[in-house]
């Protein structure tokens, strides 16, 4: 049997990286050749939950068919959030929590999609459907995952199988909920040492809405205000990346996890769309919203209903 | 909570049917009110599982967004196989297991395929998972659909995943497996009372390979030669179907369900690729398919490799 390569999306956050292992070792246990890969380096919040339980980084890649082409995707469907050269790869199958869109395959395959708050979540009844117990290190990464997605269930986008999930996962893995959760949180919030490039790439991603390419930051902290004292950095930054990648529109999403608000930073056009997709009003660039955790389910749906 | 309607593809076989069926009857079980609905009246076949079971055929529907907003996919993903307004429409959940293209959603959702022989095995797993029993009627549709998509188990898509689920749904429908799907199958090889429109229409789907056009049709027989006694106005009618949609190349796959083979016939261009293709030489415009039942499996791939 050929090697199958699994990863999650680009700019990999916690969830993109731990779905890639917890599948992967899912696939292992059922006699596949899987190695769990990912699109870039772990974020700070994801080296401090694979430090954690004691995990290896998975080895970053850019591209798969030189070396395999055989391929499994978690936490993402669309071709350009996914490797160069995945039109070209065999997708044998996809498990995933996000809209569809982009993705197209030859011949039919295996795909789960559930609207959770975690692929983890989904990878989590799927070690119970096959009926393979999950070892603790891997409940670590899977329920820091979930964590992650929920901001420790303060998203909207949580559900509770997503709650009871990261509960039983807390039971295998050995750890305290409410304590492991904000010290993970806190390790994502870590962008003192973060340049402006680092900051925009951390977790950002890209969308087709309309005619436009419309890029999405998005930074957790515990400090908005912190963020902006960089606020003319940004936007020159914003601009340059827009001119470099053809982006139409940068939007940076400022999240603070502790209070679930967040500031948004807009460059770029038709920023009116922006201003009716959240009924606000740009002021230097800038709008507040108020209760907006989610880029999924609070900032790319009303977003793309208006274009 | 608003009304769901539920529904297979364009031009239903007796998956679309029976998936739409037995998916609307779990979610009312689960609380939704769902209603089974078709884009098209039942084939032959498809009439005689529903009158064996006592069932009512699906109200047929062009369009649903007039109605409601909310929808469930079963048998199909493709929105060029779906109703004319699923672009507009919002798209709760799909079970299938055809290929994925030409399929988007806003937001996330659920969706479930697997690469098996029939809808309608992935269904009766999705029974088990919510532990609800299915019902003698509801097996015996389900059943009919899995005989029908696998020709009674002998199509190459069909698994071994749809073979146990056939045999468990027969034992609940309380029908002998053979004799029952022999009568299914002949029930709808009646091509009798069929137009020569009709029987290119029954069960036929277009394809781009390359920069060419290639229309599908196929038809099941318990007697190949009956077919062809009517190889001539097949023919004209195959030109003009050619003429008047743009169609490159017009096949028709003639299939005998009792011994398996399939008779091919060819109208357009390029017929050396369909020679090509089957490794046959065309005499009268016609070849023997020895072995070849699949129009995904068999007829497609080796189509689609040489153009």
């Amino acid at each position: 049997m050929s090697k199958v390569l699994v990863f999650g999306h680009q700019n990999p956050d916690t969830d993109a990286i731990g779905a890639a292992i917890s599948y992967a070792a899912l696939q292992r246990e059922l006699g596949m050749d899987a190695e769990a890969v990912a699109l870039g380096e772990p974020n700070e919040e994801t080296k401090y939950a694979l430090d954690y339980f004691h995990l290896q980084a998975p080895r970053v890649i850019e591209k798969v068919t030189d070396e395999t082409q055989d391929v499994m995707l978690v936490d993402h469907n669309e071709f350009q959030q996914s490797v160069s050269d995945i039109a070209e790869a065999t997708i044998l199958s996809v498990v995933d929590h996000h809209r569809i869109a982009n993705f197209e395959t030859a011949s039919p395959l295996y795909y789960r999609a559930e609207p959770v708050g975690c692929t983890s979540t989904i990878i989590l009844k799927l070690y119970k459907e096959k009926d393979i117990a999950v070892v603790p290190e891997i409940a670590g990464i899977m329920l820091s995952a979930i964590i992650s997605d929920t901001l420790l269930f303060k998203s909207p986008t949580c559900t509770p199988e997503d709650e009871a999930a990261c509960h039983e996962l807390a039971k295998i893995a050995n750890v305290d909920l409410k304590t492991y959760g904000l010290d993970l949180l806190k390790a994502g919030t870590n962008l003192e040492n973060k340049s402006i490039e680092e900051l925009l790439d951390l977790d950002a991603k890209s969308f087709t809405m309309g005619d436009k390419t419309v890029r999405i930051a998005q930074v957790n902290t515990v400090d908005i205000e912190e963020v902006l004292t960089r606020q003319f950095d940004l936007e020159t930054a914003m601009e340059k990346l827009n001119l470099e990648n053809s982006y139409d529109l940068f939007l940076l999403v400022i999240t603070n996890i502790l209070d679930s608000n967040s500031e948004l930073l807009a460059i770029g056009d038709p920023v009116d769309k922006v201003e009716e997709a959240f009924d606000v009003s740009l002021d230097k660039n800038r709008a507040f919203l108020k209760g907006v955790v989610s880029r999924k389910k609070q900032v790319v749906p009303p977003l793309q209903n208006v274009f």
